[in-house]
This record gives structure tokens, sequence and C-alpha cells, in this order.
């Protein structure tokens, strides 16, 4: 149990307290107990945990976090206090081994390992054989009459030593033990004898001195604190930082430091060593699941040196230490209630056990333990709810790369911006997608490669098989769009340089074209080269569906998909949506048979001209609504009207400057071209170019801004061109209307972007009701509908008293809230967030996890206010933020009806937001046991 | 003696009071007085108050806004109510007057005038002479024994009643007239006899039958009812909301109507009218000041068909009526205690009153009209200090247009961006601004005309006289460099087509070429062919000084000037700045010698080069902050670190694709000038250009943002690049150091950009400290510093708590802010801001007058929050709002510690504080009278 110790001399300063920095382990009993991972570590704790539970562990001490949090703060040292506490912990454990620390006949070596509050495998640092010297080393081949062993024991010291705590590369060593396995003409490092490990030693300790400028210590006590400090400073390096990262660990925790007597598993042919989870990490199943190698050390196992042996052999090798790890383990699943993943040795025929924690697992094998540890009564339901990761679900819904049927050869990483596999092979426009793409049963997979997609790429992205950008991060245009699609995207992968105009890409001094095969692992960001298999995943499963149907109770806020089409929206309500929260109509105009009209709608230079193109769209529009009223049968549709800029839909202005610049010099093959690319503008000939260019030049820069996401857009376009509200909100009633006349009923909710005072609610919100209006008159039927407004910049927030006069329905937009609240633009935010992670500026990227302090307190506010002037105001969430568990759980907290999110994420946010119910109903019935 | 009468008619339902619409006057005795603004409007109120003195005013009755609002929310409607008081006022004038509208032989004619609460000159619509018809018209020309100026009067009412009431284009009636006196081969209107006019009211009547379906109304009380509407009509024409908007007046008060008796300037030798000023109001100088014609109808006089003569004539003419008016208008001014601009008309020997009203004035006649009353005895010098509106101490400032110098032709109106005159010859760029302008005696004054500046014009804007843009707002580049430098610019004057290319600019079918002359008026806005004269201004004026004098001891904050440069800083203590509020350190860096080592910094690829380039540009900014802190002499000095986006210092991306893709097709002239062009890149010969575009687009295209103002900008370049932080670090402690060496105190205040979580501010602040110990390490002297943020993003206004852990001032960037609450872009608005306007929803730019709803809160809450953690902590304003009084108002009420704005606006925010003082102190004391 966690004690704080007062010291007894600072009788006279009642204040000062002195922290208990080590706790022992050891001979059945240990300081600490499982539970206090803070302090230990999971390491540290499972080690106390299983001593206390009887179970056979090497005994140790564990020098506990705030030690570290110390040696971070005071920048590189310790009190002595600390110093202290380790000695008297280490004479403990001398005096239980009847060993001394390096020293005598039988000479005490320890292992010397980093082990955090959660897992983060192989990022810090480890120490094994501490306290071999000159001497010791041969006392222990004496003892163990096994000179090779030890000295290879030593070998191994003082290279772990060498690389790790006195910071020499690890070439070093291995040039030196390559040249003497090539001199000894050895091919495998046990060819090395004990004569040829000798002079391996020495030739290491001369390395030693030329680069650190000082000896190996020859003192074990020395070595001891020099190791303990390299895992402190290890907890700084620059894997361990980037692991935290990604997995949201506070950079502030700091690592315990975990001082265990050394077991072996290379003492001979009784001797070995394994790793095993007590059930399948991949699907769950209930089986006894490991690998292991006798006479061998840990590091051989995972090193692929030899390769390991199923753990059920270990029943015929070993039977009785079978037995019995089999019987700890299940102790340990029934103790833990959790599936384990430990590490043993065997040393010498005796069993020790090194390690226990909860086991990292797929999200089907997730499930299905959760429902099968129901079923064995090792948890409750209620329990089992929060088995289960929630983005974990995503295992369910989308294929994954099998990498045994190929050789796996990463080209780059990139960001896992949309999860799953994806193969094909490499294109580099949309045009091109779709034309090697294919239809029906001739579908050639392709996988699109840009610098990064703009909307015009929709059609492209549409029919390949995955999208793989060098630039742009987990918010990009690739990465929202293919998120919404389901589709494998791995993004912002910056080794990777495209020319597009070349057709090519380059990585890694190799060049890729047009036609040649990659896969792409969207899951992991990975980009594979050649062309892997791929396993295709459903989410039809009975174990999910048990899941959910105990999560389901406890959601108090409802789960809407944002989706354009019909076919998402379907799709969403296949994974349990209950309505579409955000519906971009915008998506709607790029498609190819209705850009040219919003083209002319946009260079119309007068409003008649801009009406007529607008009635052009009306007919699309309104069916694109009666599809997805279609879809929802009743449930709530909620429509943004246009929201981007109008300069996204025509030509870049950067391309046209080019192209005039050159069409005088351009030969007849490339004007010709140009006629083409510019007939939708009227270009009949290359005559007419001359005039067209800068005609549509001059509206495009007339168009252009500064920063288009604080520009002329969203309700601006309306108040602006009232005849766009008009036509949207004519689409949409008139689609109602017919839909509602053949009998399925419609719940629309119209929603109008980026209001930042009420009177442009009203200006706006006047339109849409007067357009219903007429409609309904026309069309002598009246259906229901809400107007209400997406709160997506600071001010509406603050004024939402205000413009809840005027909206029915609030619905955050918390993507473009992010952007304003935090001033970071999130197309250009890559070029500062590594750097801002790297530091601990930011714990995590604000557009993926909401940032509570911040956005979140205008939302807060914005909810707080609008309710005020309108109780029960429905209020929910669309940005992207609405399928993240944890901004999920923050949904939940403040109170919203609902979180909206791309069909994908459906399952995930059902469950965060069921997980986040039960937490505060449990919390409240104090009937949570977790 | 406002008071609701209350309808006894309505006894059962007491609940229901009926409102007084109409407020009669006349017979020495109004319903109303001269404090009803509000419900008479400003003509109306000043009717009822002359009346009430016993004044000879004929008489009439107004009615009351509350009518006109009732007439807009019902969508043109007015209740009978209304109506009933109507006739009730009509029958007790026409008693009084002993006369009937529009019948019998000596029929009543009246006059209906708009007269808003705030004086709209010449916005909204009158009606002369109502009561005439066919019959009513006999009967004048019978009892003034003068035909001709009953049909003319006559035709003068169709005519406006036609044009105002029916909304007949006045040209129909101009060329009826026209015609007529072509005819009549007269020259003069006066040159139609009678029966020509009647002649003309025939066609006039006609012409109403044709434009307006409908006969001219010949019964009075149809023409007043339907006179009344078109007055509330007028309310909302474009004309006179256009007013309201740039006179910031709301849009709701709506206008009243007065009907009031004619009375007749025309009737012969002893008839006439006028219009005066009590003191002259461009002056101030206290004299009768006026002119008048006899003989005259009141639009005779402004509409310069005949001379009008100066009003001490009139002594000559009739010296009772002169001496009367003297008399009367003396009281006025007594009465009214200010400046009074009056009307009036003398009927046959008899004076009338129309008219008076407190007048209108320049910023010098202001401050000395103000000082002589108090010297008179009329007003206090606390009341003197609210006289002054602080904007216009800008005419002390600025140069001013001569309009008699020359024809003034308007070609363009644009936003007043930063006041003062400037005459010139066009040039296009900012190099040619350089070449014209020379130097010392051969100063040749140049207008720099560019479709909008960027930081890269700052060369030429320095040397130009004044600016003229045909985009962007009152906050874009130039307006806000241009206000910086106390330099004439007109900006966004959208009627203007700049051809940067071809060098010539267009403008209502006119072409202007390089070194054509054109003049400025940037406190109007106004673009003026050709060159006129200017005439000087000087701040050095000792009524100033006196009105300084007594506001200044009201005042609560501190005022700052926002400088960059020493000369500024000198200029703006002279103008009463007590510190440096906001300097901008990258304005340094866009001198000629500089940039190619900001460029050489920003192109480097390693952390080393960069060093270098840095290096170069420390001495550089140490003599600049140096020059500061002599110039400031121990006052503080806020200096911000590097905030715009590196990108702003390299060539333009799309200009470097166009010469990339014209390289090829160049001729050798055209390439040889792109080699001067990328010489600073290392463009030597030719063939260097081929490799370096390229590589030039790529580093360009790698910095290139979608958002800039949402980018790698502020404290975000400091953290990517800490070695930007470190160099200007050094160069400010450096620079301090030296000059406590030479025996000036400084005051530094280091100001970190940008910030939005408190971990930006500990990495910044933790740069600035260390080298500023090392600093004060070396050169073995320490100085006094502050560390501290912008507040220029929502969230850091809302985690100000925590930000002031780390920040020891805040300074509020509300440009930024604003940019960010509203989600604006500042440089994009004026796509929007126009509509918004135009239509109400904004009802002043906020990037102008700030936002107290939206931004204020968020600033409240910052400094409330900032506080709370560190009392006392020291807070500002840096944005341009710091100069505009009623922001500065607001700066006061919230307890900000100062003000800061460009050197120009100092006087202005110096008077706005002390009266925002003053207005709370002597509230407090209840010692304010006005």
């Amino acid at each position: 149990m966690a004690t704080i110790t007062v010291s007894e001399n600072h009788a006279a300063q009642p204040t000062t307290t002195a922290t208990k920095y080590v706790y022992f382990f050891g001979g059945g009993k240990a300081d600490g107990n499982g539970k206090m991972k803070d302090e230990l570590g999971g390491k540290g704790a499972g080690l106390a945990e299983m001593t206390n539970a009887g179970l056979p562990v090497p005994p140790g001490f564990t020098i506990q976090t705030e030690a570290c949090r110390e040696y971070m703060r005071s920048g590189g040292k310790v009190s002595g206090d600390i110093d202290k506490q380790i000695e008297t912990a280490l004479r403990r454990l001398e005096e239980l081994q009847k060993q001394k620390l390096g020293a005598g006949e039988n000479p005490l070596l320890v292992s010397v390992r980093s082990g955090a509050k959660f897992s983060m495998p192989g990022m810090m640092d480890t120490i094994l054989n501490l306290g071999l010297n000159d001497q010791s080393v041969e006392a222990l081949a004496a003892r163990s009459n096994n000179p090779r062993f030890a000295y290879d024991s030593y070998r191994r010291l003082i290279q772990m030593f060498g690389n790790v705590v006195l910071e020499i590369p690890k070439s070093v060593f291995d040039e030196i033990f390559d040249a003497k396995k090539k001199q000894k003409k050895a091919k495998l490092d046990t060819e090395l004898d004990a004569k040829a490990l000798k002079e391996v030693i020495q030739e290491y300790k001369k390395a030693v001195k030329k680069h650190a400028k000082r000896d190996f210590p020859q003192n074990p006590h020395e070595q001891l604190v020099m190791a303990r400090d390299a895992v402190f400073r290890s907890w700084q390096n620059d894997r361990a930082k980037h692991y935290r990262r990604i997995n949201n660990i506070d950079d502030m925790l700091g690592t315990a430091v975990n001082v265990q007597a050394m077991v072996y598993g290379n003492l001979g042919e009784t001797s070995g060593t394994g790793v095993g989870f007590t059930r399948n990490p991949a699907t769950g199943e209930k089986e006894f699941y490991g690998e292991f190698l006798m006479n061998a050390q840990g590091e051989d196992v995972v090193s692929g040196v030899r390769t390991p042996v199923h753990i059920l052999e270990l029943q015929k090798i070993m039977p009785d230490v079978y037995n019995q790890l089999r019987e700890i383990t299940t102790r340990l699943e029934k103790h833990y209630k959790d599936m384990q993943d430990f590490e043993f040795t065997i040393q010498e025929g005796t069993l020790y056990m090194l390690q226990t924690r909860n086991g990292k697992r797929t999200g089907r094998a997730a499930v299905r333990v959760a429902i099968e540890m129901v079923q064995e009564g090792l948890i409750t339901e209620n329990e089992a709810i929060f088995r289960v990761d929630p983005n974990q679900l995503y295992d369910f819904l989308v294929p994954t790369l099998d990498e045994k049927s190929s050789k796996v050869e990463v080209l780059a990483t990139g960001l896992p911006a949309s999860p799953g596999a994806a193969v094909g092979q490499i294109v580099f426009t949309a045009d091109e997608a779709v034309k090697k793409a294919g239809h029906g049963d001739k579908k050639n997979p392709v996988i699109l490669v840009r610098a990064e997609t703009t909307p015009e790429d929709i059609h492209g992205m549409e029919v390949a098989a995955g999208i793989l950008t060098s630039r742009g991060g987990m918010t990009s245009h690739a990465a929202v769009v293919t998120r919404g699609m389901g589709k494998c995207c791995v993004a912002g992968a910056g080794d990777i340089e495209v020319n597009e105009r070349a057709r090519e890409m380059r990585v890694k001094g190799q060049v890729f074209h047009e036609g040649d095969w990659i896969s792409l692992d969207g899951t992991t960001g990975r980009v594979i080269k050649g062309k892997l298999n791929t396993v295709a995943a459903s989410a039809e499963n009975e174990d999910l569906k048990t899941l959910m149907g105990w999560a389901e109770p406890f959601r108090k806020i409802g789960v809407r998909a944002n989706a354009d089409i019909p076919r998402d929206a379907i799709q969403a309500r296949a994974f349990g949506a209950e309505g579409i929260g955000l519906c971009r109509t915008e998506h709607m105009f790029f498609d190819q048979d209705r850009i040219p009209h919003m083209r002319a709608m946009i260079l119309a230079d007068n409003e008649k001209e801009r009406r007529a193109a607008l009635k052009r769209l009306l007919p699309m529009q309104r069916s694109d609504f009666a599809g997805l009223f279609k879809a929802m049968k009743g449930l709530p549709v909620t429509i943004r009207l246009l929201d981007p800029p109008l300069h996204e839909f025509l030509p870049k202005r950067e391309k046209l400057m080019v192209d005039i610049a050159t069409l005088s010099s351009a030969d007849p093959k490339q004007k010709k071209a140009l006629v083409g690319e510019y007939r939708e503008y009227g270009a009949k000939a290359v005559g007419d170019l001359k005039k067209l260019l800068p005609a549509l030049l001059r509206r495009v820069e007339e168009l252009h801004e500064f920063n288009p996401m604080l520009g002329h857009r969203g309700c601006r376009l309306g108040i602006t061109y009232p005849e766009i509200t008009e036509m949207q909100s004519r689409a949409i009633f008139e689609a109602a209307v017919a839909v509602e006349k053949e009998g399925v009923k419609t719940h629309a909710e119209v929603m109008i972007p980026l209001i930042s005072t009420v009177k442009e609610m009203s200006n706006q919100a006047a339109i849409v009701r007067r357009v219903a209006e007429e409609v309904f008159e026309e069309k002598g039927r009246h259906v229901h509908y809400l107007v209400g407004t997406m709160i997506e910049l600071p001010r509406a927030a603050l004024v939402a008293d205000e413009i809840a006069k005027e909206a029915e329905f609030f619905s955050f937009g918390t993507n473009d809230l992010t952007q304003t609240t935090f001033g970071f633009s999130r197309d250009d935010i890559n070029k500062v967030l590594p750097t801002y992670l790297a530091e601990g500026i930011l714990k995590q990227d604000p557009f993926a996890v909401i940032d509570r302090d911040g956005v979140g307190e205008l939302v807060r506010v914005g909810i707080e206010r609008g309710r005020k002037t309108r109780p029960g105001l429905e209020v929910g969430i669309c940005g992207e933020h609405g399928g993240e568990p944890s901004s999920v759980e923050f949904c939940h907290q403040v109170g919203m009806d609902y979180v909206a999110c791309s069909p994908f994420r459906v399952l995930t946010a059902r469950l965060a937001a069921a997980q986040a119910g039960a937490s505060d109903q449990l919390k409240t019935e104090g009937g949570r046991t977790k």
C-alpha cells in the first residue's frame, strides 16, 4: 500500500514530509500494488500485484515516477533522498537473494527497465545484466559453469550500456561484433565461443573509452545510478515523445524505473523465455496464444534471428512448467478481469513471471473478448461496454491488408487519414482515375495520387480505391472527403514528391509512374510498394450487435450522419444513424453535369442571368433532396445552404495567369488542348481564347480572396445573392412536398452557415420561410421544417441568446470554430503542428480532438445562452469532432441533443456516446466497478 | 411638455393608451419642446422651442417619429388614430390662420418636410406649396395680385409632388420646362410669364397622368396624406440609408414630418429668404455669417442660379428686419448655448424663422467656438470638452484642398482611408514613385495609384504625396500604413480601374496615364481631376492647447502611439503620445538594404545558414530599437516580435509561375530584365534562371498558405524558428543597454504575437528572458523590461487567466481579434461590407468601430481573467480601434491602462479618452449639465 512516510528527523519542521520514492517487491510481498500505476507505472504495478499474489516474480524494486519528474524539473538531478532509498532497497534485495550486486562468488545481477503509466512498447530503454564487470563476469562464468554465457552477458551489458547510457552509436558495437564474426568465420552469433567473446569485450571497452571519453564503469553501483538516469532521460527521447503524441499520453507523467534480479533463459536446455496472451489478440478467440524459445534471452524471441515456437509446444517439452504457466495466466486473467499479455522466463526449469498487462487487441478481438468475459461471468455487461475503444469499431467497417500475401516494402508513412486498405494502380489526375477505373465488372482498382485534392477531384476520388496525398493533414480535403466516403486515404506523406505534370511520384530514390501498383494502409498511414491482397470486412456481426445492445440503453444523445447523397444516407442508416446532421449542398454542384451551370451562375453579369442559371440547377438539387428525404424516412435531414466561396468553382487564378502568359507562344496542339479545357466557358476556336481568358481571369480576380476561410462564403453568399438561398429553399421544399405526397414523412432542418449576428440569421430565415410558404401555397401541402444555424464563429457563440431568437436549432460547426478560436487554418496547420506536438505546446491536434478549454468554453456558452432564449433548443455538432470519442463525451457532458459524423464513424459515435452516458449513470448510481 | 394623452374612450380597457402622434406649434405655444428630438426630430423640436420662445415661426404641426416607425413596421400603413390626430391639428392650424387648406379666397398652403433626430441635410424629401390646385391657385393669384407667383408655385408643387410622391423622374418635368423656355426664347426661369407657366402646368398634369397612371390629386387633404407617406418612405431611400451608414445613425429611428404654413420670400421686393450661422463655421470666428436673396424662395439660395448676397447687406436693405434677425439669432445661440445654423424668410416685410439647429463646423471652428463660449460665459469648461468631436482634431494635423483654386471635377469617391489632401502626378509602381518623386528641393509630388498596396510598396508609399487604391477597405494595407504615416489615402475607389501593366487608370470613360495630375481628398474620399492647391495645417494652436488643458485632467487612461521608426516616434511624442504601444518589427525588414538578408534567412536550407542571415540583420534591428528608445526617453516602447508569414517577403507565387512558363519564349530583352529582377537570388545570367526559378517556386510553394491570416505567423514563427526570437531579443536588449549607457532611460515591453495557449507564451518568454540575461551578463548592465503578449485570438481571451501566469502585460490586437471573432478577413471584407451596411446587418464596419457585443465581450473576459491571475496587469489595445473615439470610450469603460494608435490619431485618442473620463466623473458628481 502506498504510504507516505513522515521522516522523524524533520520533526522540527513539521511541513516537510519525505516522499516514498522506492517500492520493494519480493519474498511474496510488495510495498505497492496493482492499482498504483500512477506511481509505479504499468510494469511496476504489475510486478507488485503479481508478487502480492504469490506468483514467481524475480524480486526487485521500483523507483516511482515522481523521481523521474524531479529529474526533469531539476534538469537532470535527483535528490539525495532518492539515492538513499535506492540503497536501502538494494540492500534488502541483496539480503533476500543472499547476493551482492556485482560482487562475490554469486554476484547479484539486475535488469533496469522503464515502465510508464501507459504502455509504450519499445519506446524507452532497458539495460540487462547490470552488475557485471571484469571480476563478477568471472564469478558468473565459474558459478554457471558456462563461460560463454557469462562473457556473452557481459558483452551485451557493455553494448546496451554503451548505447543507452553513454550514447555511443549502436553501429560502433555492431561493426566490432561483425568483424569478429567474419574473422572467426562465424555465421551465427552463437558460433562465437568464450574466447572470441572475451576479445569482443576488450574491443568494446576500447570503443567505449574512445567514444565516451571514459572507461566502462566497473563499479556496479555507479552502473545502477547511470542506468537509472538514462531511463529517466529516455522518457524524453524522440521516439517516446512521438509515441506519446500519437497516443495522447501526457508528457508530464514521467516513467518509473524497475530494478529486478536477473533471471536467465539462456542457461541451457532447461531454460527458455517467451511471451503470450491469454486469448488471441487478433480474433479474441479464447485460446492460449504466444511463442517461446528454449535457451534464449527475451530479445531473441522478438529479434527474428531464431524462429520462435508456438506456446502449445511447451506442453510437450516441459509439461509441468506449461501447466504452471497456464494456471498462473488463468489466475492473472481472472485477477485483472481482462485478457493478459505476459512475459516469462524459465531458468533451469524454474518459471519466473516477468510482466503481465492488459493485452492490446484489434477491435474485433476487443468486442469478442468483452462478450465472452461476460458469458464467463468475469465482468458485467456494464463493464463490457467500456472494454472496447469506440475508435476500434472502425475495424468492422473497413478491409485490411493481408500482409502475408506479399513482401511488405514500406515506401513512406503519412497520416492515417481514413482507415482501411486499398490496392491499385497509380493515377495522377481525377480524369485519368475515371478513365482507368472502369465500370461494373471491368473495374480496375486505382489509387489517386495527388499533392493535395480539391473539390474538382471528387469524380476521381469517387472511383478510386484509395487516395494518397503528399500534403495536407487529418482534416485536409482528401482526409475529410474520404472519411465521409469510408474510403482508404493516406494523407500528407511528405516523403513522396508528386509531379502531376510529369505524371510520376518519387520516393526513396525510386520513381513510380502511372500504372504502377501500390498498396495503402489507411489505418497506419503506410504506403507499400506493389500489390498486396486485402481482407474484406463486414459490419454484420453478432458480437457487435450484442455489445451495442448492452451499450445503447445508456446513450443519452442522438447520433446523426453527415451525408450529401442518398447512397451515403442509406449507408449511414445501416450503421444506425438517426438522421442527417449535415448535408453539404455544395458537393452536389461539383458533379460534371452541374458545375457548368454553377459556373454560369457565378460568371453571370446580372441577377437575371444568375437566376436563369440557378433555375437550371433547381431540378437537380430538388432530386438530390428528394433522395435524401426518402432514404431517411422522416428522420431529420439537416441541409446546409451553399457555404464555400464561389471561386472554388472556377479555374485557379494562377493557372489562368500561366495560360494567358503562354498562349501566344503555345504550339497548335497545346492551343487546341486549351480550347478543349475552356470549351465550357465558350471557347470554340483558338482565336476565342485571347479574349476569353483575360475576361475569365478578371472575374476570378474579382472573387480572389486573401483568406477564403474568412471570406465571402456561408450566409454572406445568401445575403449578397438572395436568389441562391431562394433556389435552394425552393428545391428543399418542393422535394419535401413531393416526397410527402408519395407517402413518406419528411423532416427538413434548413441550416444557415457562418452566422455571426442575429440580423444575418433573420435576413436568411425570412427568405427560407417566405419561399416555404410560397411552395406550400403552390403545391397545396404543408410540411414540417425548422430553420436554424451553424454556430461556427466565436461571435455566434457569444451572442447565441440573440441568434436563438431566430434560429430554431443550433449545430456547432467545430471545424471552423476551432479555426477561428485558435486562429489556425486547418489547411495550413501542418506547417506548425508537428513542432507544437513535439514541444508539448499542444497535446493533440485540436481539429481531431475538441479543445475543451477554448473552443469548448464557446460551445458551453453558446448552448447556455441559446437555451436561455429558447428553452429546449435542439443542439448538435457537425464538425469532424462528432465522430471522435473524447469529443463525443464532451458533447454529452455539455448537453447536446446529438452528434453528427461521417457514416463510417456512426458506430464509433454511438458507442462513445453510450460510454459517456453509462459513465454518468453508473457514477451516480455508484454502481460502476471499473 | 411632452404629455401622453390617455384616451377617455378606452377607459374600459385600461391598458390601452393612445399615443400622441401629432404635436402642434403656433400662436406662441407648442405641444412639444426643444428636448423632444427623439419624437419630433431636430427640426420639429427646434420649431416647437422657437415657438415657445415667442419667436416668429409659421405655425404648423409635427407628426412624430413613432408614426414613421409604425409605417415601416406595418409595411406602409398608419393607424386611424394618426389620421384623426392630423385632422385635428390641421383644423387647429386653419382656425389659427383663419384659412382653409387649399380652399377659399385665402387658401392655406403648407410645406411638408422630413426631420429626423439627427440632421441628414438633403437626404430626404420636402414638398412645398401643398394645398394648391386648379381652384386655389386662382385664389392665390388674385389675393397676391401676382399671377406669375401663383402659377409658378403651383407648377413647383406639381413638379415636387410628381417627383417625390408619384416617383416620376425629375427629367420628365425638366424636359417640359426646358422646351417651354426654348419655345419662349427665355434664358432664365423667371423670364417665363404667367401664361407660359399655365401652359407648363397643363403639360405637367398630362405628364403626371401618363407616368403615374393617375391625375395630380386636386384634393388638398389627399395631397397631404400622400406627401406625408412619401416623407416616411424617403427615410428608406438609398441616399438616406447611405448617409446614415457613414454617420452611424440607427436605421430604426425613423423621421418626423413637419407640416407648416407656407411663407413666401418671393412675393416681391420686400420679401426674401436666407440662411446663416451665428459664427463662422469654417474658422469659428464670432461673426454674423450667411447669405440671402430678395424676392426668392429657399431653393434659389442654394441652387446657384442667382448669386446670394452676404447677410451683412441685409442691414442696408431692411435694417429693422436685420436687427430683429440679429436679436433673434443671438437669443437662439444663448438659448441653445451653441452656434446656430438658421433659415429665415421675409414675407412682405415680416420676418419668419423657419429653422434653427446647432451648426456643423470644422474641427478648428469647433475648438474656437467652444473656447470662446467659455470666455463668454455661455458654457462651462467641462461642457466645452464635449463640444469637439475627437475625430475633428485631425483637421489640425493635415492639409486640406483649396477647392476655390480650380474647378473641382470629382472622378470617383472611395473610402476616406487617411485624411488630408494630396495633389500630384500619377505613378503606378513604387519604383516609379521613388524615381519620379525626387529628393530635397527637387521634390515632385506623386500619387501612387494601385489596385491595392503590399508591404513591398512601402518605399513608394513613403515618397508619395498620397495613395489611391481601387480595392481594399478602411483597414487595408494602404489605409493602415498611410494612417500611420499621416499621409492622405483614398482606398477602395471601386469605379477606378487600375491597369498596372499598361500603366493607366480608367474612370468614367476617361483614361489617365502616368504623369497626369490628380488631387485626393482623404477626408471625404474624393478623387478629383487635375491639380488643386492645398492649404497647410499645423498642430501648434493655442485654442487646441487650451481645450486639451481642460480635457486632459479627466483622462484616466494613457495614450500611446504605434510607431516603427524613430521619425514616427518623435512625431507621436509631439502629439502627446506617452509611449509606443506597437512597434511592428517586420516593417524594418522591408527596407531595400534589409530584405535581401531577410530573404536569405527564409531561403536558408538549415539553421546554420538561417542564423548567418539573422546575424546580418541583428545590427540593423539594434540600431532601429536604439533610435526608438532614444526618441521615447524612458517611456514604454512595446516591441512586437516578427509577425507576418514569411512568404510575404518572397516573390509572389503566381508571378514565379508565369515567369517560369514564359521563360523559354521570352525575347532577350525580357530575359535580361528577368535576370535583373532575380539577381538578388543569385541570377547572374539567363542560363541561371532555368534552375533558379523552379527552386524559388518550390520554396514559395512550401510556404504557400490558403489562409495566411490563420497561418504560420506570429509566435508560431518564433516557436518553429527560435533563432528569430533570439536575434530580435538580442537586438532589443543590446540596444537598450547601449542607450542606457548613454544615460537615456529605457523601458522595453517585448510583445509575443498571436498567442493562443500559455505554453506558446512560456516557450517564447523563456527565450526572451534567457537572451536578456545573456546580454546583461555580456554587457555588464541590467535594464528593466517586461515580456507580454497580444491578445488577438478568441482563445487567448478565454484562457487569459492561464496566459497571465507568463505574460506581464496584455495588449489587445483587436484587428485580428475582430477577424477571428467575426470570421471576417479584413482584406476581403469589402466584398460583403457594402451589402451588410446597406441591409442594416452591421451598423458599422467592425474594423473601424469596435464590436462591443462580440469582440468587446472577449476583451472584457480577457481583462477580467488576466487580472484575476495577475492583479494590476497592464492592459492596452493596439488595433486600429485605439484611435477611434467610441472604441476609446469602450477601452476606458473596460478598465484598460492605455490605448495605442497611429501618431496622427493621438490627439483624437487623448480627447476621446478625456471625454470618456469626464463623462464618468461628471455623471458620478451629478455635475454634468449637458
